[in-house]
């Protein structure tokens, strides 16, 4: 099967970062074709970039979706997932969802760790925006800025793995979310040293989009998530003018 | 005082609805200026459409905010509202939810009755997002297509006003809040007709601009609503980028 | 446009500390109207008082709020304001309401720093009743006896100060409500060492019935806030009794 | 024991009926003293008639539980209730609440049948302050009025009947209550023909009263529900007064 | 009356520790008969034994339940007892649900204080099933282990207090539960060293036991509490065969 | 991989149709071995039912789980699946579970559609159970008994997917789950004729436990999903005394 896999910034060296841990996780047979967003910042971790994240992640889909059996919005807190769950047919998947999903599954309780303070208050919004935050047991984020988020498993690995302990130790999380794209693939290395299971959210979303591409669940022909009627826009890109105002879904 | 008034949608014909109610709505000295979104839809009904509002309102504020002393946001749904109250010093207030706000103050329960399905849906989902849906008595939403949006008093004023009349006979709703900005200023009309409060978005916004211009609450310096620190952008627009590269909040 | 302002309490100092407040925040061309129950005790900080000061509150709004546009209800906890809402044709605000919307409007997040203990519990259940603790952060209190309650802002001005900052770095409120009325107006002392919107329920109560004024809602003919049928009673005083007997509401 | 039993609001006729029901219920050795409020309407159906009750309530306790057991309050709605559980050190009941707390051991859902649509509403949010609404399977209420309160069983009991069935078989209700003092006792009749449990307000505070009185919890001396320090007060009752103002709780 | 009084581990220790409490609780002329479960573990502290513990209790109650009035399950946590009301015709009371209740009714805010940290979550679970963890201040369990579980209260009476006592102080709770059926009794030599109400489950469940006896409530004859049609079955005891393919309900 | 799929009941031939669509929905490479419970009822529809059949669950997978990747527990209600998930030291999935997130993922808002009244009131308690009832739209149960429960899907088919269409069209739902072992297999026959994912618990399982066993958590050092430390039991079955009384886990 082929995943489309979008990391919502402008970075491709975090795309690179991602996308190699999504290769890692993917089941033999499984493509993963990874695409970065056209315009934004550096990286997202408040409402703001968010924002613009989202409009981001649909004109890349509008453009490149076509042909894939499911994709992935690869930055975590969801920017434009939903919008992007109404524009295709094919199932989308955010790296925050599948990791909830599967925290409510290996434990009663979870908690996030995340890369930066405003990151931690966007993800747990993320959470309540999927109605998976009941079983929040805590966040919590570094404090220190981080030089060079490219490189931010190397500089803050060790603080990250002592608020996993943490989370666990004082927080009673009985899963732990490591959350935050640059983060991606760390959880394989730090697991051994943390006493519950500890997620990423790019491997969750993987394993979560294979699962719904072999669910194949068909496209909804009514409620929210149907394709909405064609309307005339303004402005936008080629692909996502096309796909609002007449193109079938992707 | 001065108001920026951002219709999120790219019609300029609803842009004046709107601005007509806001101008019937204001205070003696208080001047309202509208603008509209350079991109997007025609108008916004739906998780995609408020997708690419978000970053059009975004963008519109970070080119004309300066000088004005709160902003509204005029679509139902406000899309990009708390990203803009991220971005901005002054105060930026979001159509339905100061409706929602005024309708916890005049009674136990509200409903929202909408021009559309879609709109309806993504209404409902604004309440939640702002913490306030649990006052949610029903929310309604005319079934028939509305042939040209921007005369839809006209077309379906009559429509409206029976559900919100069943608002009150079969949700209970002892506020009734008229949702969609091209029914900007029926709820006027209405009123008289319908047994509780019924509020209208953009006047109601018009009303908590001018109240939260007067309680002058100082920028945030701390938590998430702060400005966050300038980082690199790619491919936005010259206000947004200065706005995000490290110019000062308007 | 004239606000009638209850205090809740029967000590004129306090309500004078509360007005000075209410005049400073007022519009101009809002005049206020200070008042003061007939009967309860000093100040209210338990359920004890506040279910004597609903009494009272009604008292004073059957006697007074003819001619008024809208009443202030001045007490931390919002003793009697819904059943004040349903007695009136009128607007009536609390200042907790009042300062609990602003609070959402402002931030994610709000702290409560109440000059007691018994206050702080009160004031939390208030904002369950309201429906708006969904976002409490967190709530604070001085544990020190007040010597003299009307002189509070110079004896623990330095303490409420501390547990604000307190609310911000350790609840991470994103706004804070100093609570209790003897404390009216030292928010706007304390604003430039809190780096968050600091909120003063008086002055929140008078943007926003200055508000709900312009909004002019009609008088509800349904639902549970509307007039109820007159009714005989016993043993209450003289405008309270013609106020459910039969009267028009003020 | 010794249950003193207070009817919150002025008529002696619905103080019998009440009390007549709670004797029915009380077991051997339980002794029942009524007691009739001095002030306040008819009946209570509105929070303007609750907020008078509440101090009500109060001033007859203050009066008149030295030497009692236990205490119950008895309207649904439980005006003052919490007020009075601070105020003495004996425990206090509420009709609602003992009603409550029956349905949740008996049923997972339960409904309530009321003689008003006011009482209704009331009950409703009786239910949320307790915490005790989350099970609430529906609440039904009489449209027509009813001549005379005092003989509501003889004219209403039909269509209480036809709402509390259908309260099964409409709301899935596992548990109904018959809400409203003046429907004391009429449970008893008509539980043959409604295939669940049907509920006494009266009758369940009795039997919670009992029950409390043997568990014997000890007065609070820490929290909310401790005695508060004494407080000077003005223009209450010779009771009230000397329990405000320094006397030992009842 | 006669109360069947089961305890839902295998170690007849623990029922007479827990028998010894209830007969001190109950009031002249219950008569309390105590059972022990047929199979399953030592004592019960997490969902594993709870799941046996649930079968087991349903069999003891199957073999045991005729001609008494009422049943209680003994064990903190409740297992089985949803099942055993639909299984019986006559009130079934579990020791965690009485406990949660009186706590509703003597105080805003509760804390449990468990033997075990698995009992703490399981309880904590318990009162998420009952609809009664909103108002959870806190929940405490001791550290070390317990050499000899029958002999808890002497072992470790002194860091059950002190866990008591920091619920009030740091929790904030305003009643306290001792849970754990080894801990039964212990609530009332420890009472007079904590502030406010110290509930002990067994305790609580024979007083409302006998409060549910006295109201008397008719068998469901609707709904999921109604005895469900008699159903083939396989390899289980004679008594729970009996009645589940078809004898009359206890 | 290899998947242990458990029948809670004791039916073969409900075993034989749930097994079947296990296969049909296996990726290459998944094997499924069925096993059916050695105690209980016919099939499971009510609490009693549920609770005998967490401890039948628990005893097959004692006995058999050695050597799986993952175990599916395949009754909808997820009978013992929390217990399970603490026993054994592999992922297991429950069906109803599984369904949940995956709808949780395809829409907003999902209704249940059950083959019996009590099997309703039961799923529903399970998506609470599982805090996955915040998006529930409705549940619906066929009304008419079923006469041969492992022919439902000849018999009834066409009322269940009557309901499915009610379910889309009058509550709303973007997502609907059939529930009910004897029901697996024939959402892939109603899919077409309705017009939202229909999703089958046990299709979801198999695709979700796959996703599982490749995200190869490792077991829980901590927490409450950490193994038990050993006990001494009684009169369970000799699987499951070694594996509470100190076997390694599964």
């Amino acid at each position: 099967m082929r995943l489309l896999f979008v990391n919502p910034n402008i970075t491709p060296a975090i795309t690179e970062i991602m996308a190699a841990e999504a290769l890692r996780s993917a089941a033999p047979g499984t493509e993963i074709v990874p695409a970065t967003a056209r315009f934004g910042p550096l990286y997202i971790a408040n409402r703001i970039e968010a924002a613009i994240a989202g409009h981001a992640v649909l004109e890349v889909l509008a453009e490149r979706a076509a042909g894939f059996d499911a994709a992935i919005v690869a930055a975590f807190g969801d920017p434009g997932l939903h919008a992007a769950k109404e524009l295709l047919d094919i199932p989308v998947v955010g790296v925050s969802e599948a990791a909830f999903h599967f925290a409510y599954m290996l434990g009663k309780r979870y908690s996030l760790v995340c890369l930066t303070e405003r990151l931690r208050v966007w993800a747990v919004e993320c959470a309540e925006e999927h109605g998976l935050s009941g079983r929040l047991a805590g966040s919590r984020a570094l404090t220190a800025p981080i030089a060079d988020i490219t490189r931010a498993q190397e500089q803050v690995g060790g603080l990250l793995l002592a608020e996993c302990q943490k989370a666990v130790a004082e927080d009673r999380a009985e899963v732990v979310i490591l959350a935050g794209g640059p983060a991606a693939g760390l959880a394989r290395k730090l697991q051994e040293r943390v006493p519950v299971p500890l997620l990423d959210g790019v491997r969750s979303a993987v394993h979560m989009a294979e699962a719904l591409v072999r669910l194949s669940p068909p496209p909804a022909r009514a409620g929210s998530m149907a394709r909405p009627a064609p309307k005339p826009t303004q402005g936008l890109s080629a692909a996502l003018t096309r796909a609002l105002e007449g193109e079938a879904k992707g």
